[in-house]
């Protein structure tokens, strides 16, 4: 559980979003509510899920309250210890601080910073960083500050994952994003980020993992092509699932067709995959995520 | 509420279904999940949803418990009365008294028989009515009793309703489905089967409301064509939609081809909407429908 | 037929697109297909149509050749002379010169923008046309010369559309895309864009025409929401229908959140229809449109 | 080219569907269409197609002609002779001889035999072959001979090998469809079938090959499922794809629920697999499948 002192909301501010993750039993519904009761809230959302697999209990809630954080910490703390719950109190719609990786393809990148300007995307960037210079423009045009390290040995790209975790505790940064990153990241790096990093990987996976996934497509004839958002790992393209689409095709498509026609799975996968995170809608049960839509 | 005496659940049942609705307030949560935990109940499934448009709370609830139907009720009564609560607590999976009616497609009645058969809906259908007699032997083979009435004239079509009514009443059915019934219900009988009685338009409502929808859809060129399962009101194609579903066409299809092709659309969204209702999943609030999915 | 002088290949460029429009008749394919081999031409793409609605035949092929504008014309002549063609005949991937239509909403634009840009949307864009100044920075950032003029009565509105009308003619404008632009256009406007004018209803046409079609399915109920693009034409959102697309939504959307969750299948289907359109992939049939994909 | 003497059209018959494929070349559609309109004959439907992978020229012909088979395929002889074409000619809607293998699944093999009946696909089934006998009733209600045979070690199913080959034999059969036949067939059964057996793998092919395909789904937290129609070759799960389709699905469903779920997708993907080949719209170029649709 993170307290982000910076970020405790005014008096006036009074909509919060609680998750919580514990051992499944008897009687937490009521405890939650009790306490939830207890600091004058509403409950606005919620959404529960007990996984048969692991034998936990997920949460998600949105209390209205006029209480400050300290006083529903407060009221929760009872409860919370009690069932030695996993839990993350945050206020509904603040803006998750989110680093930008990027290599030379726009259209990840473009979907963002689009969505985030227009309101529809709770997120912070704080930077776009780049094995490459060509999407300069494209975060200034958005007033995303932009920095580009050039990757072609292994020397420069132990120096851009050094940034990497630079720019994380510079910016404070909650969420990691690889846009169509091309650089697979060392195991080490996987593990600093573990549940914090969203990658997009341009096929149906488990279908196609690894290098040129619409080239494999074309030569497996698929008619359909799609997108997978998962989290990172340092096992390649194994990572939890957070969300998938496809998308029609028929014999006549090139493998460079394809690679046009996946970008819109591409894009609105990645940042359907990001403003879920965002909005503490995505909570992990092993190898698989909870998406609490 | 209706109480079903008769399928009251041996002291060995114990999972229950509870809906619920009321003007919205802050506590209800906490006073229904209370009212569980005092009845020894697990919460194993829990949906709700507060309605900005009328200021209604809606909540579906799974519950667990070795109590049987009087320890519940009790449990629960002085919260539902409380808050003048619209409930109904069922038996998890207790097959719904389902009343087909029918004119000659087959698609429809063969897609809930085949489910029904498979395990896959939770119905029982004492009876398939229709006006034509061409389904018998489809029903016949799934030990389903069949009945048909020719209606040529009003008087005709008077007498088919008496039948309905009398149906209803013979076998206490619970929903009545109108599985491409192409009858227009009198302005009496919808009253007397509000709310349980759906039927499925073969178009994407609002679009193409009445007689041939296909034929409407060709000449208006659209590409996609749909289905519409809804609650038959007087007010015809105009009751609460429960599912919808589209399946893409193109200019090279005719009107006639367009039927066929719709076929499945409308078989899956009718099949789908009865299957939710007989879960407890369909709830009205005004002219819109809360799908507890 | 329109002669592009300025845009006639050089002799190194050699990939056509023919459309063709004629009465239905035995022996059409026979006729053309022999003109392309006296053209020394090779077919790489062949589509056809006859329609039984109005008993036209259509076609679509895409032609390699050595073989200049004038040697391909004079081998086609006498089969298009004989069969009272309407025909046209351009470069494969050329670009249309587009103008396009705004106000507020940036999602449109920006996708367009983004797309040309891109290289997946063979359009040159010589003016965005907008009655706010809001979009102004994005066009600029994309390098598209922009212009706004307030529409706040008859005569402004007027003024707009001579406007318009002038833009068409300096540019020599082959479309007219209405992206998300919020101004009824006057039927003489109409008249004078007619079959090159497209624009983005944010509805699944028939449904919900007019004003406010989120709201209007909001209180409907549906289950899908959808965008159509059409022709424009003085009656409104009743012109031929060249794209739809659907994405589903449930209860708990507000009408201002269906507001938001639409904006990516209006993007994407007026994007899919310009596209189609620059492409000489979209035939009019009366009311309908065929659609070469 | 098979020719199928019993079945050459009586005179008053004039619709037939050639397929053809080939080196390709200049001048090939000029030369078919010549040969069509020297045997009479107008194109109502066509499609074609060049890979770039093979270098083949693949194209579907629909022709109305008052000329018998043997007028037209002698003045097709030329032509297909000239070019080395691999070509078929057959009556458009002449119903395909199908045999169906089956195990205890009742949805496809009910999908299958419902829309025969139903006029929706044109194949005739001489026989259900099954290693169970639960799909007896099925069968004999819509009046297909049903056999089933124990297969329980290698000697007994290498006797249902026999009797599949001898039902082929029997029945002169076209079309071998596996309709969730739960056997793997021996190399040498999938060569004699080769290119004329088709199954339904109940997963999103390249992804969870083999067995348990919805659990393996279940264990990796996929949020679509689906269902692949391909032929049969003895390298399992690898043949050409001839269709896929995918549903949602999410979280909270198990592997078990995934089954369930997943049923629909199988049978309308199998389905629509053996309608389109039925159809002579699939045609194989190489590992890929071309499909006329």
């Amino acid at each position: 559980m993170e307290f982000d002192a910076a970020l405790t909301p005014p008096a006036t501010q009074h909509h919060w979003v609680l998750t919580l993750i514990c051992v499944d039993g008897p009687g937490i519904v009521h405890a939650i509510s009790g306490a939830v009761v207890a600091a004058g809230g509403n409950i606005t959302e919620s959404q529960q899920f007990t996984s048969h697999d692991t034998g936990r209990f997920f949460m998600r809630l949105q209390i209205e309250t006029h209480a400050g954080r300290d006083e529903l910490e407060a009221a929760l703390a009872p409860v919370v210890e009690k069932h030695s719950m996993d839990w993350r109190l945050d206020v509904v719609g603040r803006p998750l601080r989110t680093l930008v990786l990027a290599s030379t393809a726009a259209h990840c990148v473009n979907d963002l910073l689009f969505r985030q300007r227009a309101g529809q995307l709770p997120v912070h960037i704080p930077l776009v960083l780049s094995n490459h210079g060509s999407l300069r423009d494209l975060a200034g045009f958005y007033g995303v500050p932009f920095e580009s390290l050039p990757v072609v040995d292994a020397a420069s790209k132990a120096a851009f994952e050094v940034r990497i975790l630079r720019a994380v505790e510079e910016h404070d940064v909650e969420l990691v994003v690889l846009a169509r990153y091309m650089q697979i990241l060392s195991p080490e790096l996987c593990e600093a980020l573990a549940g914090r990093a969203i990658n997009i990987h341009h096929s149906f996976l488990p279908g196609f993992k690894g290098a040129n996934p619409y080239k494999q497509a074309h030569a497996r004839g698929v008619k359909l092509i799609g997108a997978t958002a998962h989290f990172v790992t340092s096992d390649l393209d194994e990572g939890p699932i957070i969300e998938q689409n496809v998308v029609r095709v028929d014999h006549s498509r090139s493998a460079s067709e394809l690679v046009a026609i996946g970008q819109d799975e591409e894009s609105r996968t990645l940042t359907q995959a990001v403003k879920w995170f965002a909005e503490d809608r995505v909570l992990l049960d092993g190898a698989r995520t909870i998406i609490f839509r």
